[in-house]
């Protein structure tokens, strides 16, 4: 398992480097060259284009500054494959993305080499660690890559599911068994929150601050389907008292019934994982559901969303990440936990907060264009916490802010309560 | 002028009631029946809609409960002039309350005339003040009516405004002196938040409870006209990096130039007033602008917003809300103010605050349909703080939490930066 | 009954003059200023700017040019009130017609007295029928407003219709007989079509040429309500097969299960009418269908529909134009004829034909901005023939040609089929 | 040169059926499956899906009836890969047909060959010419697979033009002589047009019948870019008073300032061809041009459109089909023609009629499902006649009536005027 803050590392950033280069090629085996041209929404990507557009960043943040006359792949990559810095230039439409026949997937397979023998090159003349603004460039350019290898599974997924015809029928899981729902109490509290100098972390988990909580109580596990399916079953889409405005306008609109990807087959819910459609199992956590049907339940079920402050509380005196279930162990979709106590903070599914993502008291982007990372996102957006099947361990640590708009599904999205 | 809130008020609620509803017939004056028809978005909705909508709200929830055999003015207002309470049944669709030419204007004036003398009746039978549940009901409904009037005049402005043609043109006003542009210091605090129990407030300006704020700087006034030109001379509407990500893609969409409301006529910016188009004066705050534009201005000049306990900190230290200027004391667009130090937090504009509108720990909404009031809007929508020229001054406190969406602009909305 | 043909006249071309317009004022009787604000979708208009606009055509057209130092009115009119004359300048956004409160509607009925009073002052001077050109003018004046007599009651009627809840109930009306449900044939002909030099006519029924027309048979009279009724109850809606495929696709996008303007009441088919839901006469005419759901009925009965020179030919040939209902005999909902043999060519409901509406070989448009009346819309519309109850008598002709787009319902349109 | 009609056709059934087939795949050489995966718009569709849609027409038309115990390739197949026929079921829909990466190409290649061997067994047993009926399903058969090879030209172009930066530059080609561009004059006459029973042509080009056509005078060749230059230079896309009303709106929505695929380098106009951009070449005929911009070129000249009887009577009297550029022969863009008298007809570019697609007096669907082929699009497209350089030659004839929007530009479509 890799490690790659400096603090606890022992691998080189040469071999984390092409340790979590190679686990990206692993994540498209089974993807055909089709496949991975898919872009089913502009939320999503391209397979392709996430092999390229990781790559792009390492060539753009890294190879072209530290590598005297640099050469260039292809001088189109750079329109290509930015995503969203408007400081680096005109960029393609992120919503034809999936029109980008050309460069075909071989060529883009060789950009990656060409840019990690520069890399490597560059370890060679320079060994990474000594110099410290390429080092930490280089982690972020890493810990944006494992962000990325959990888009390609979310975006894959999603394209495929657009198939309907093509999708296999599975027999059920296993159901294991049923995970522990009490609310574990914590007092009230003057507590500092964010992410500390020691280890990785983005600039919107910094600084790390004081923040004062009221009492409150966790649940100390996921909703799982089988409560899932009894809020279905209470109406719970279909009375307005339970939604926030916003949300009861979408869940008529789209006419949502069930989370995404669950199909009512012969009968019976079924949801579609990365193998085909099978038929739900109760004690799994929930996911694939947005932010406001996360808050209907909770309110439907007399509870409330946590602030991330309190997830963050919580998770510090919890179980510790190696405990979830994760797509790099072979679990490519949530299971169930059977533990007692606070624990599947990390791994398995995000967990949506009441907070809107916003900064940090005494936050400072990045300089250049990575700040335009995280800051420039803060509005609209709510905070997830944790990590999911499809999050890179490596990722996991109490801090971390992930953020979707509230109405978003397609990610591994669940939900924990507090009251 | 009115106070409505039971710990210090002197008028009888049966005479605060007449006060109230006479206002809002007084602030029609000078439109005509047609103007009073008018719905330029879906977002605003017609003066006389407001009129019928704010008399429904006395008649569904207090009428139909505390008199007996209480005879409904007409059975389809329930349909016309229900604005967004699921629970008390369907509605005639928002976006189309401009096709309503029936029931007439008249016929609303009727509508107001029986609800207001039945409101008369059952004060005589039974005082207002001796039933705590009604008389809470009852200064609901004037707190709700004075919004109302605010939205009167702002809907009003906004409808009038897409008649480009039937304006006039107007002599500048005299541009007063410049206001004090320093910041006070507070020092870091952990200090408490919310409503108290005395006097009126919404639920969700409770419950009062403590938070921790860094050390933090406010200005003293807010953001001039004169200001935002040398904003939008620098290029702010045209430099990515000063905006949210959503935010710039809002200003390219809608080729935002200036705050709305805002021509540039004869090489020279004029606004529009209430009574025509008006050179900017640049003494005055600025007004009409989104959070979007808010934000953008202060990370150009270095600031940023401040949060929603921020500004009611350093408003509860600050001059009070009798010194700002109200429509209701003929003052019907924000003005400069000549003072020093912290001022001018009532009055004249709404200030954007950098935070989320989201539920207080331990927020309970009301029972029943009012708890649609408050509650249900809390995702999306950010804090302002304070309040303008077009609100009523007996709603200013320091914690009243008034919300909008971030690109919206039609309110009277400006800007005191934090840093 | 006016006859404005200058052919056939009596009336001096002054008198008829005021008599179309004060007609235009009699149909505004019933409705009040703030009925006369409403506009219901782009395609419609508001009484109150028919009101204008075809005052505005008398003025940009006639007094523009014949009076000398002619006093234009309000010269915001021109920006105001042209409807699409791309040549005579810049317009009013034609979707936010219903926003203009000012001018008020007392406004234009001044701007109407001003400007029939400088016609009436023209027409002292100079007699109108010596001047050939001004004569012309003022008749396309006349039949351009009376053109929008019939709109302003469609309008109203769509606008209306949008307030569903204030809509009485009505008994139903006496049903009549059934028409003359036979086919007449018609042997193949070398036949001559389109208006001649005597009598008004527009640019687009001109010039008079030949057509060659098979052997065909044409309806006696229009379909009825409950024919229309059978083909409901066979499915007619729901069954692809009878449908071209952007009606079908319409059809499945809007829902479409009956003709515009009926609701189903307490199990019994209504269709509304200027007075209230009233139930479905089924010897009446069906009205209020688009050209798709014309086309899937013929479909559906194994007919077709005529062209417009198959209809033309059979009308010639037909009853008289006097025997149709109108409104201007009190007859503002079509009705059943009783009669045998071809008739209801006129009045009751325009009937759409198989033919696009396009130009005659050798058609010349007027010259000048009058050149944009019809030729700029040779596209895309479909050509009905006839007139309905809502039409001015004296519109009729054998070869007018009307014409709207295939998904148009608002008029009174009507299907006369062929074989 | 294949010549499929009965009645001249030298190869067998068989044969030809091999001949057509094999050019649909030799038409993809040079396509990746990447690229053969692109869907640019909902018009359009993927090379991939073309190959398996006209597969699946000889499955569902022939092979299902014809065979007995005809094992189908795939069940799924049938909701994937219909186009349009409502009676033979769900259908997958057309606006995502960019998301099928499954089947594969190979797997779609697989389903052709199974196909077509089956086609080759059935010809085995039964010589394909001694059933009427079949052996008129497949020709029909073929000519669909004819078209569908057309669309895969124009469908791919449009959507490798969407990736603008991979885009070679080329030179220009040699002009080539100028056109002949005087007008051929046509007396009236009554004539007949349509198909007659030798030979193949689609239900909608029958039945034969007569039509009176005043006089008229019809251009030698059609518009060349230089003449459009003109055009263009003269203002033709910013003067309203050329266009139709649905033309002009088209035009300033969409900022039309060129035909399609025209884009200004370099201070130069180009346009895009299979091989990229390429100066434009003043004598080649224009092409991709709406409806719109083709009538109001005509309208800016003094000319105007033919209808597609005055095109069809012309066509027969000038130079034969072989005589234009084609792809089949290498010429894969329009060419100059040299010639003198009326000529360029079919090949090169089709030509826009000022005819609405309709039925002829007297036309009958085909019976069943292929009753939906043409038929029920007979409502808002215009007729397109002649062939452009993209059609395959066998294709050509007099009668032949192709048909799009007027809004349409991807097709090689250009115009030859009348007068």
């Amino acid at each position: 398992m890799l490690d790659i803050s400096p603090a606890t590392c022992t691998a080189t950033l040469s071999e984390q480097y092409h340790q979590v280069r190679n686990r990206t090629l692993e994540l498209t085996q089974g993807l055909s060259v089709e496949d991975m041209m898919l872009q089913s929404m502009p939320d999503a990507s391209p397979t392709k284009w996430h092999l390229a557009h990781t790559t792009w960043f390492f060539e753009q943040f890294i190879l072209s500054r530290w590598v005297n006359h640099y050469r260039c792949f292809d001088p189109n990559f750079n329109f290509l494959f930015n995503s969203y810095y408007e400081s680096v230039g005109e960029r393609h439409p992120r919503p034809i993305r999936g029109l980008l026949s050309r460069p075909s997937h071989q060529q883009v397979l060789d950009y990656r080499t060409h840019v990690d023998r520069a890399i490597g090159r560059l370890a060679v003349d320079l060994p990474l660690e000594e110099d410290p603004e390429l080092s930490e460039r280089l982690i972020i350019g890493l810990h944006h890559e494992m962000q990325h290898q959990e888009l390609i599974l979310t975006d894959i997924k999603h394209a495929l599911a657009q198939n309907t015809v093509m999708q296999p029928r599975l027999p059920p899981d296993p159901p294991g068994s049923q995970a522990d729902r009490k609310f574990s109490t914590f007092s009230e509290t003057l507590t500092t929150v964010g992410a500390d100098e020691a280890g990785f972390s983005y600039d919107c988990e910094r600084p790390r601050h004081r923040v004062f909580l009221e009492r409150f109580e966790l649940r100390n596990s996921p909703i799982s389907n089988g409560e899932w399916l009894a809020f279905m079953a209470d109406g719970g889409y279909h009375q307005s008292g339970h939604w926030l405005s916003d949300g009861w306008d979408l869940c008529q609109q789209n006419a949502w019934q069930a989370p995404l990807y669950w199909h009512h087959l012969d009968g019976e819910w079924h949801e579609l994982t990365f193998w085909g459609y099978r038929p739900v199992n109760p004690h799994a956590p929930v996911c694939h559901i947005s932010f406001y049907e996360a808050d209907a339940f909770c309110r439907w079920a007399g509870w409330r969303l946590p602030t991330e402050f309190e997830w963050e509380y919580g998770a510090a005196r919890a179980s510790a990440p190696s405990q979830g279930h994760y797509a790099e162990s072979g679990h490519w979709h949530p299971k169930a936990a059977s533990g007692k106590g606070l624990q599947q903070f990390y791994g398995d599914v995000w967990e949506w907060t009441s907070s809107a993502y916003c900064a940090y008291p005494g936050f400072t982007p990045a300089q250049g264009a990575l700040g335009e990372y995280n800051g420039k996102f803060m509005a609209n957006q709510f905070v997830l916490r944790g990590g999911s099947c499809a999050t890179a361990r490596d990722q996991m640590r109490p801090s971390y802010r992930n953020f979707f708009y509230p109405h978003q599904r397609w990610q591994f999205s669940g939900v924990r309560p507090a009251r």
